[in-house]
């Protein structure tokens, strides 16, 4: 859509790797969600189940960022609220192999329609990689099924630290020994972004308007900061020129 | 060629992933910088510097092991002994921008003429990933270049170990939450397939006998103790039915 507030040009120029958070950003966590458990569960709200396994999210990652828990991958943390959800949704009756089954959804989640597209074109020009808190071998799993063409799968596991500490975006730089302006992060969220920004990385707001969901529509509007603002990935690689 | 000690049906059935050494394995190191020093430098023996260079790499990482020096990545080690040698070959003379680029040259090493293939046709039923002593950034950019298509680029410093720390083999299984002997490990180096084993892996020896030049022929003939011996990462393909 736009550049904001560098010279597109410097930015073709000096950034080196795109760094893309996952979940929402390139692959629909919501409609995956919803669609298997639709589909293994018809009796289960899967809209509301989905919504309520990923509000699980933030609050768990900060028992590990507190030291409540040591080190814990988003496959145990995912598991840890399934837990908790399962009785609520009346799903307590599934066997062990059933839990491990859908914890491992988030393993099969489908990307956005644009997502391979944008990203192989992406990857013509720059160094593609993940940054996501999602553990490696499921970022893995996760690139092989949906065929996203990462260059290297980084993960909060790489830095044994969850976004947003800047032990993970300047990980980053420090992997490919660039400065923090060379990587720039392109996510969904501006929170991610800032944090990014903070560290002096370049940031690109990818708009997923659908992520919560076609009955919770998100505010994808512009805000300041932000480098570049687009409304797919596809259209960031067109932004870029590739 | 044939396998050794297991089923073929069993290994064949139960492996999930194949982490592959590197250095020697997957990409011509000897050949690579022969190569490039001869282009750079006509009057340096670039059999000699290659050979020089790749002799300092197990002492230096010694070091780290040793706890003699803080963790290091092999870019910096490569750095270290790269000092050692310029005077030693008559380039002491080098700016610091031209011993930036000949440090590199580990990351624009050559594939062997069959690991592309072998690898792209191991790729469709197995996770394929690199488990080297090779920083990330050394190995993606590696990657990108020869074309070598990883699900995963897994290093040393995603363990902060190096092999053959038992860290780095478990280390494999433990990302993609598998049983060591669901992982096997494929490298032309025997002493890396047995603290491989000692770890339960599985592990593929690759032939590779012009690794240290064609005036250095390597023995590749077949050890007790590999589940697999092939000659090539394409005849390892084959082996496994790909």
């Amino acid at each position: 859509m736009q550049h904001m507030d560098s010279p597109l040009s410097s930015i073709k120029a000096n950034t080196g790797v795109l760094a893309f958070d996952i979940f929402g950003t390139v692959v629909d966590w919501h409609g995956s969600i919803l669609r298997e458990v639709q589909s293994l569960y018809p009796h289960v709200d899967g809209n509301a189940f989905a919504l309520a396994w990923r509000a699980g999210y933030q609050p768990a990652m900060a028992r590990v960022r507190s030291g409540e828990l040591g080190w814990t991958r988003i496959d145990e943390l995912h598991r840890m609220i399934l837990e908790t959800l399962l009785p609520q949704f009346g799903l307590s009756h599934l066997t062990e192999s059933e839990r491990v089954h859908l914890n491992h959804v988030w393993h099969r989640l489908d990307a956005w329609a644009d997502s391979v597209e944008g990203l192989t074109r992406l990857k013509q020009r720059f160094t593609i990689c993940s940054l996501s808190n999602g553990n490696i071998g499921l970022l893995t799993n996760m690139a092989k099924r949906a065929g996203l063409p990462w260059d290297c799968v980084l993960s909060a596991e790489v830095f044994r630290a969850y976004k947003p500490d800047p032990a993970t975006y300047l990980g980053v730089a420090k992997v490919f020994d660039l400065e923090p302006s060379q990587v720039m992060l392109c996510a969904a969220h501006h929170d991610d972004l800032a944090a990014a920004r903070a560290c002096g990385l370049r940031t690109a707001y990818i708009e997923r308007p659908l992520e919560f969901g076609a009955a919770q529509p998100k505010d994808v509007s512009p805000q300041l900061g932000n480098d570049l603002h687009a409304s797919s990935i596809l259209d960031l690689a067109a932004l870029l020129g590739c």
